[in-house]
Parts: structure tokens; C-alpha cells; sequence
């Protein structure tokens, strides 16, 4: 490829012999699903059988897995099902989520329903305690997404159901929806709705090798009867448009894969980010966001697979230029919210000044990710940047 | 395949050339367009071609083409957007809809909205003026498709956006939007939103060869601002989430090679149709929904790649069985809503009594159909339905 990609928290690049398959796939289950023929019904059966691999893989039943078009659709699919119930629409969610959950939250509260927004704290992690009390009879929806993909901050997912459980118990009150956006979890860390107690979750397949334009959302079963979209009854009615049968394939597909590697992918993430950190933290200027990151960290606290770090006063787009002249292509914060104002919400949320975070710039990594190559970083970093902090003081 | 595919109105077989291209596409510019660095930029120039591609086909600014997963999230958009409209809701539509903008418009009076749904005449077409004079100060979206899915009749669309414009030219009032759904218009007939005077107009990519999850919509600069789904400021703002580049390529590609051969296919088609028409018409029993259907018609009237017919009282879903034992795979209806109780809504819509539109099963034509299969196709028919007619009675 010429360069080093360290942007893998942005999209990953596809496993070619995945995409061929998937487009043999496409070419020998091509009819329609829904059509009552004998070729609708062996692509009708091949997609049930996606959906049961990736149900095993997240110890779900299939019925409680819809195929959306992605981790974005997923999101906005839970947040905008509240506009078909007929009780309170208040949401309280995280101030460090996806712009795919934060924004369709303002945009509730633009039609009538109202977000409350909590901040995490300085180690980038939401207390749990703190969001459960947020709660209040009107609040319909929770949400806290599982590993933050700027810092990459594994969030208290399991001890949010758990409180919410305690404060229901206490109080009595209806059952909250509890979504968590899974999109840098799935392949990533061990992952299965039902351990964490969340009635959705949303996954994405791009950021596993798999093609663009699938993801999917895990429904537990009863929790959210209807959604917002309509059309031809496609996935029992929840989620219209004809089934992208070759995509749910390579998620599926990709989702085992990761799965099945996923201890040995862990280890060798966790060395490697750690190796990362310890070559960062010895480079003058650099500030690690969460400061609280270290190496040899456990995986339950940080995603081994994402690091923000900041060296302020250098803008993170300075940065992100300058070590794509060196051959490394990282980003600025969330890939998709870099060419915005706002890019610095998420790290403003965890008590981060907007200064340090416009210097901030985001370093993720993946299975194909060699130690060489997080040295070599390094070191062109820290070649590079004594003049560009002396230009920017 | 071992069997005749008659159903090219649900899906189209891949070419299989394009998929392959499509997936090295995929792995070439394999980077999140919005990422900040060389290889994002590089995926966002190739994308920004794909919609200036496509553009081209359609006649129409690149700036107005949103890609989206496929035509039914196309119309669901549009129908939604209006919930951020602080205007009435009130939307005119007529009752021949695909379930993806008919159900969203039913859902849209369950949240306060106003849905008028006008019927066609026993032609399949629908009355311009009528549709025009539905319209209230209160309305606005006025929704016609362009060619329907399951009789092929092709809608007056631009004489609807005449009426529209003489109404206003003669009363004043707010512009109405007007969207047409042009999923089996695009590369089937000649089709440029801007001649035809509409506002917003959805396609999908499957149905020319190219492959599932991809879409696209026209929004005319200015008339629709926004939409309601939210996230990372793809496509504008106006449709979130990491755009699926490898498929915008299939379809621009899928959408170009249609438009060169466009003539060519559709004279072919023409052929095709009338002898499918005059094979079916000489078979007793059968009923050509609507009856206006002859051989010769003009395509301006009717797609010649789409035809309804009936052997009442046989059901639909009996001669679909016997054809397949056959080795002819059709429909009834459209395929997406194949499964559903209300299947005879469109039909009926058009004055068909139910038990006749219960009857009726869909063919439909590709560019790889050929006259030969047709003649076996009533041959087969021909020989089967009279048992069956005999069973039935």
C-alpha cells in the first residue's frame, strides 16, 4: 500500500478473499428474498443462515438480529423507534456517543421528545451510577455505547443494567430500552448483549474486513416491537428494503473470523498498544487522553485497538498531515465528524479543554498492525515534531 | 440456472463482471471517504466521480444525489423529512404506491400527519388532475411513482407537475413537493427528474445488475434541506454513515451501461412484450391487469419489462408453485410484499375486485430474457392451467 495504516477505527481495509466470496454469493443467491419462487427461497434460506452465524456469535437468538445498513442506520433506528411510542420520549444518553446517536437525540428534542446529556469522567468512562440516576418516570431510553471510538474507553455497560435493575427494584416504574452502540466492540473485545443486560446494540461489518453498507441490531426479543421505516415487510417488518444478502454473508463471515481470533487478536493488540504507549509517553509535549492510559492497562478499562493523544499547541490536522508525509495515515478524532467544527465534542465530554482537543489526533490499530510499524511512528513523530511545536508556539 | 428468471421487477441477476470490479473497487479505495488523509482523500475523489457519474446519467447536478442503501430508505427519507417541517403534514399520494412510501405515509398520520391516498383508473394509471386537485394549503408532498412495480403502467408525471404548477400559478400558495419513485424507471426508460419536473426521485441499484444495499436519491437543489436520520455528516449532512463507495461504483457503472443501451433494450423489450401479451391473450381464461394491455403498446402507456395477468379464479401463489415445477420463476405482486395478507392492495387501488387481483401473478423482463423462453413459458401455461382451472372451480 505505500503508507502505514493506523486508522482502523475508521473503516478497516476489506479481506479481499472475503469480498470475492461475497460477490460469488451475491452472483448464486441473486433472487429476491421475499419472492415466493424456488430461487427467492434458497436466498431466503442462505440469509436465515447468516443470521444464525452471527446470532451464535453473539449468543442471541437469529430472531432478535435485523440486518440495517450499518452501524449509523442501526443507531438512528432505536433513537427514532421512540417516535412511534405513545409515552414520554425522554433519552438520557452519554456526552461521549457517536454523532450517528447524539445527533438523532437533538434532533428528538426538536420534535417534542427531550435528551438529557451526561458527561464522562476525566479516565473518558461514564459512572454508571450517576447515568442510572438520571432516570426519571418520563425516560424511555438509555444510552451508553461500549468502547468509545476517539479514546477508545470501554464504557460500564453491565453495571449500568445493573443499576438501572437496583433503582427499579427500588422504586418500581417501567422497563427502560438500555442500546448500546457495539460498533469498536464487535471482533474486538468479547461481546454478547445478553451478558451486558442491553435490549439493543448496534454493530457494524466495515470495521471488520467486511464490506461497506451492512451492519445490523440486535433487538432483544420484545423490547422494541416497532421501528420507524417501512416498506415490504422485510425482517418481520422491522426493517424495509430488500435484504443485501452478499453483505449480511461477509458479516457474518467476518464476525466468526474475528471471533474466533479474538483472544489471540486481543493479546497481540494489547502488547502492541502498549508498546505504542510507552514510545508516546517518552516523546516531550505528548499528553495521552485519558491521561489515565498506560501501558499494560487491562482491556475491561481501554480498548487495546484505539488511542487519542494530544501535543498541544499543534493543531491534530497539522499532525495528521505531517505523518501522512511520513507514510502514516492516522486521524483526527472520529473519522466522520474530522471535516466538522465540532469535532472536539466527545473529548470536551470527558473535561478535556477544547484547546488540548483540537490538538488531539487518533491512533487505531488492527489485526494486520506490526510492532515495526508503531516504532517507526514514533520515531518520525518525534523527528518531526520539535520544529512543528516550535512553529505552532 | 436450470430455470427461465421472469422476475426482473424484484431484483436483476448481478453481472457478475461488475461484482468483481465492484469488490477490487472495495479493496483499492478501501478508506473512509471522510478520513482526513491521503487514502481518504483519494476514496472521496472516487466517490465524488461515482456521483458525478451518475449525475450525468440522470441529467442532473452531482450536488443532487444523495447515495443511500437502496430505494426503499430513498422514499422512507422523503416521507420522514417532513417531520422536520414545521408546516402541515399533509401528504397526497396515490394509492398504486410501493409499500415504501405508502406504509411511511401511514405511519406519518400516526404521528400527527394527514396521509390522502387517490386511486388509479381501471387503466393502472392515475388522473393528474385529480391527484393536483387533492391538493390543500395544508399539503406538502404529493407523491406519484414514476413506472409501478406491479401492472408496469407508467404514471403521468410531468402532467403532474403541470397540474401542480397551474393550480399554484392560478391560486398561489407554498410549492408542494413532489417525489416520484423511479426504482423500475432508471435504466429501463428514459428518466431525468428535471424534465419531468419533480423535486425528489428514489432508485435502486439491484434492480440493473448491480448489487444490493446501494441506492440513491435525487433531491432537487433546495427543496429538501433535510432529513431526519443524523450522524456523521455523510453525503451533506443529509444521509449519515461511512458511504458505501464500492457500491455507488456498481451503480453509476450499472446506471451508465443502462442509459447507453436504454434504446436498444427497450425496443427489445417491446418485441418481447407484445409476444408475451399475444401468447397470453390467445390462452382462455386469461386477464391482463389492467385490460388495456395489448401488444404494440406504447411505452410512454406501459413498461414493456412489466406485466400482471390472471386466471381467476386460480390464486396467484398456486400458478406461481406450478410454473416453478415448470422452470419459470415469476411472482405475485411484488415480491416484497409477497407474503403478506394485503398484496392485492395496489391492484385493488386500480378497481380490480380483490378476488381477482388475488389471482394474479407478475412477469416481468430483463435484458437477458429470451423469446424462445416466453413462447415455453405460455406453452406451459397453456398446457397446465386447465387442470388447475378445473381444480380450482
Amino acid at each position: 500500500m505505500g503508507f502505514v495504516y493506523l486508522d482502523w477505527a475508521a473503516t478497516s481495509p476489506p479481506d479481499a478473499a472475503l469480498l470475492e466470496r461475497s460477490a460469488r454469493i451475491a452472483g448464486e443467491y441473486f433472487a429476491n428474498p421475499s419472492s415466493p419462487h424456488a430461487a427467492g427461497l434458497k436466498a431466503r434460506e442462505f440469509l436465515e443462515d447468516c443470521r444464525r452465524r452471527l446470532a451464535a456469535v453473539l449468543g442471541c437468538s437469529p430472531s432478535e438480529l435485523l440486518f440495517t445498513s450499518g452501524g449509523t442506520e442501526a443507531n438512528n433506528m432505536v433513537l427514532f423507534s421512540l417516535l412511534r411510542r405513545r409515552r414520554g420520549r425522554r433519552v438520557v444518553l452519554s456526552g461521549i456517543e457517536h454523532d450517528s446517536l447524539y445527533l438523532p437525540a437533538r434532533r428528538l428534542e426538536e420534535l417534542g421528545g427531550e435528551a438529557l446529556v451526561i458527561p464522562a469522567g476525566r479516565d473518558g468512562r461514564v459512572d454508571p451510577e450517576r447515568l442510572a440516576a438520571a432516570v426519571d418516570e418520563r425516560t424511555v431510553l438509555l444510552a451508553l455505547m461500549r468502547v468509545n471510538n476517539e479514546t477508545g474507553a470501554v464504557q460500564p455497560v453491565a453495571e449500568l443494567a445493573e443499576a438501572l435493575q437496583r433503582r427499579r427494584a427500588a422504586r418500581g416504574g417501567r422497563r427502560i430500552l438500555l442500546h448500546t452502540d457495539a460498533v469498536q466492540a464487535l471482533g474486538k473485545l468479547p461481546f454478547r448483549p445478553a451478558e451486558l443486560g442491553v435490549d439493543t446494540a448496534a454493530f457494524s461489518a466495515h470495521k471488520l474486513g467486511a464490506p461497506r453498507g451492512i451492519g445490523a441490531l440486535y433487538v432483544r426479543r420484545g423490547s422494541v416491537p416497532e421501528f420507524l421505516y417501512a416498506g415490504g415487510g422485510q425482517e418481520e417488518g422491522r426493517r424495509p428494503g430488500t435484504e443485501n444478502l452478499a453483505g449480511a454473508f461477509a458479516l457474518a463471515e467476518a464476525a466468526e473470523r474475528a471471533a474466533a481470533e479474538l483472544e489471540a487478536r486481543l493479546a497481540r493488540a494489547r502488547e502492541l498498544m502498549g508498546r505504542l504507549i510507552t514510545g508516546l509517553a517518552a516523546i516531550p509535549g505528548c499528553r495521552l487522553l485519558p491521561e489515565a492510559r498506560g501501558s499494560g492497562e487491562p482491556p475491561e478499562r481501554y480498548s487495546p485497538y484505539i488511542l487519542s493523544a494530544a501535543f498541544p499547541p499543534l493543531p491534530g490536522e497539522v499532525l495528521v498531515r505531517v505523518m501522512g508525509e511520513e507514510g502514516f495515515l492516522i486521524s483526527t478524532g472520529a473519522a466522520c465528524s474530522s471535516r466538522k467544527q465540532e469535532r472536539t465534542r466527545v473529548l470536551e465530554a470527558m473535561g478535556v479543554s477544547r484547546e488540548l482537543a483540537a490538538s488531539a489526533v487518533r491512533i487505531s490499530l488492527g489485526p494486520a498492525t506490526e510492532s515495526g510499524d508503531l516504532d517507526r511512528f514514533c520515531e518520525a513523530l518525534r523527528r518531526r515534531l520539535p520544529a512543528l511545536l516550535g512553529a505552532a508556539k
